[in-house]
């Protein structure tokens, strides 16, 4: 019979112990971690759906932009309205918050899932993604831009990730955005044949994008032309320096004035993490101010902040490890099914929730199973076979230690025993 | 500016200490205690993609069935592919280990996520819902049945279930079922005018799906018809004797001869939990065993059982209450931003896991403060002004106990006392 395949550019996660699931054990891991920490924070969980209109991220994310220009994962439903998986995370949020009427609400949102783009698959870029991300909502310029590097700084260090390097800038307000602009594709214009193909298409669209273009020519143009910074308020560059001065002892972080993040609504700060390690799409986050985004889609003027992290990426970055629950793998010898044995092991379970209880469910030997157990990793062997049963007892084999100690255990005792186990 | 809705049944999860937060809290909740129960029984997660090609369904869950026939969320993609929006999570998980060449393995698999059907909204259902499942695979009948009804009862103790009843049943093997079919399908002929129009239809595509139907008439003619458990073999009887032995004592669990499942993939032990608080559609959980599934799509000869959980009909019985994590409010008092002061509440973040430090964002006095900490139901205030910034110190003040007694504490001390809360 003929296969059927997943699609093009989808992965299947999946958890094992073997070599090959260490993409899938990285992801589950960072996103356990990544809850917590947003936890911590207090941040409250916010999942809107993975369909939405085609016309949200048209007026959000922007019409000039690659996601909604070449990348948006869009079609007619069967009432002909175009709708998309969505892209991102953030532009959903705001549309749920203005449509529950809670747009003039202070919020602290995170969020986690799956999101699509439509675009040629590569290495380490997929049709199907996963993105984290974060939304302070509700508070002007000031201490959400700390609690966003802070998060930024608790991620690197508690993910342990090697070598990171946190880069920040200014963008101004819309009127010293639109300035700057001006004053770039002044700079631009009469260079523009000099200029990168994709860089020449920029300049009419989205100028703004050339300064992270990733071509030399581009890159070399742009030495002489006006910065950023000689062009934001003086309290916007006091907030950069603040900034540094508050987290340089926790982490690599700099000054970086042709960071521009990739869509169209950021104002004011943004920031990006890079790391060395992923190569030529080094950044693993980003992110920045957006107060214009919420009026922009129909609701209040609410001031807004926020991150989005890529876990596909950061989870290659990962160095911290899965702390280890101990597992007990439930061995029942038995000619046919006992449902007393079962039930014994049944019992057993959620006693503690930091053990794991395996129960094996194949048949065989003792040895093989136990040479199971010991390939699965199991910390001790719980044994249960007709002499056992008679006696009400369980034999409980420790696997790690060296002199591989067993004692046969009364169900009583060992409801005392599994508790303490940790 | 026009605002952008939501699509039609696809709902926003907005967790919050609102009332309106009610169904996204609790289904979060209920998500987090599953994740803990299939860890805790040894199983590992697998995630397959949101999108499949349709004829994975087609082929498994069934062309007669209503998912297939009415309700899958299909669409033609920019290569005119016909893909749709996983309906369920099986048929994604089976696709998955023959494509990874490991559908000759024991696994024991849980996954959780989003599933979507574009079928009319109505009160509890959704066109994009969320569920839980596990698959047990690589193993025949026997333990992987009392495994299955062992999980459901966790389920009922672990998240406080109310009224909840287990019921089983036995469809045979192939050859059972189908002998059963001819008997049911030469009793109902001779009275199909009598049947209710939609068991009609069932008689030819689907003939196993009229013994639950919901239709009064429909269920007087079937008292008189064949019974499935005059045809199921004395070890299937056994089974379904046994595994009610065992797990009385857990929960109400009874035979239902009429409960068949709505899928075609089901053969031999079938078993749903309901709870009459949830009206008409009282299923929240069901599954059985699929040994044909495999093979049919293609991969090896895989035995299987699974079961799948609604997250929304779930949520709605769960009694059990959120672990409550302290909650400390960082008021940090200044004039104008003071990176010193922010610097002290980051320091003090990710020193206790169990404890959530939200740095208060908004201006205001320290009597607005306070009260905002007390609304969000916060243990402690910590509050940071200019007169603690000079001295390093910073003054706790519990809002929980009745004599709301406060000190004051140096950086060390607070480095101190954090991971004592508990």
């Amino acid at each position: 019979m003929e296969k059927i395949n997943s699609l093009t550019g989808m992965l299947d996660l999946i958890s094992s112990k073997s070599e090959k699931s260490e993409l899938a054990n990285k992801i589950f891991l960072t996103e356990k971690y990544l809850k917590n920490i947003f936890q911590n924070y207090g941040m409250s969980e916010i999942r809107t759906p993975a369909l939405e209109d085609t016309n949200l991220f048209k007026r959000s994310v922007g019409d000039a932009s690659d996601i909604v220009n070449k990348e948006l994962y869009s079609f007619n439903d069967k009432n002909d309205k175009n709708i998309v998986l969505r892209p991102e995370g953030t532009a959903g949020v705001i549309r749920a918050i203005i449509q529950k009427k809670i747009d003039l609400e202070a919020h602290k949102f995170w969020y986690m899932g799956p999101m699509w783009r439509y675009e040629r698959p590569q290495k380490g870029r997929y049709r199907q993604f996963y993105q984290a991300g974060v939304e302070i909502l509700g508070h002007h310029e000031g201490l959400p831009e700390f609690e966003m590097i802070s998060l930024v700084c608790s991620i690197n260090q508690y993910l342990q990730i090697e070598k990171p390097l946190v880069k920040i800038n200014h963008l101004g307000d819309n009127k010293i955005k639109e300035l700057y602009c001006e004053d770039l594709v002044k700079y631009l214009s009469p260079l523009k044949s000099k200029l990168d193909e994709k860089d020449q298409n920029r300049l009419k669209k989205n100028p703004l994008r050339i300064l992270d273009s990733k071509s030399e020519t581009t890159q070399n143009i742009l030495k002489d032309a006006p910065k950023i910074n000689n062009y934001i308020s003086n309290s916007s560059k006091a907030l950069l320096d603040e900034i540094i001065k508050t987290f340089s002892s926790e982490c690599s972080i700099q000054i970086d004035s042709s960071l521009v993040r990739g869509l169209d609504y950021y104002t004011g700060f943004v920031f990006e993490a890079v790391s060395d390690d992923l190569g030529a799409q080094n950044a693993y986050l980003g992110g920045g101010r957006y107060d214009n985004l919420c009026s922009q889609l129909g609701g209040k003027n609410l001031p807004a902040i926020g991150m989005a992290i890529g876990l596909e990426r950061l989870s290659t970055l990962v160095n911290a490890e899965e702390a280890s629950n101990k597992l007990l793998s439930f061995i029942i010898l038995s000619e046919k099914i006992n449902p007393k044995a079962y039930k014994i092991a049944h019992d057993l379970r959620l006693l503690n929730e930091n053990v794991k209880i395996d129960i094996q469910l194949s048949e065989g030997s003792l040895k093989s199973k136990l040479r199971r157990a010991s390939k699965d990793n199991a910390d001790y062997a719980l044994i249960l076979g007709d002499q056992e049963l008679e006696s009400e007892t369980v034999i409980v084999k420790s696997l790690k230690e060296s002199n591989s100690e067993q004692k046969s255990m009364t169900i009583d005792e060992l409801n005392g025993f599994i508790p303490t186990i940790s």
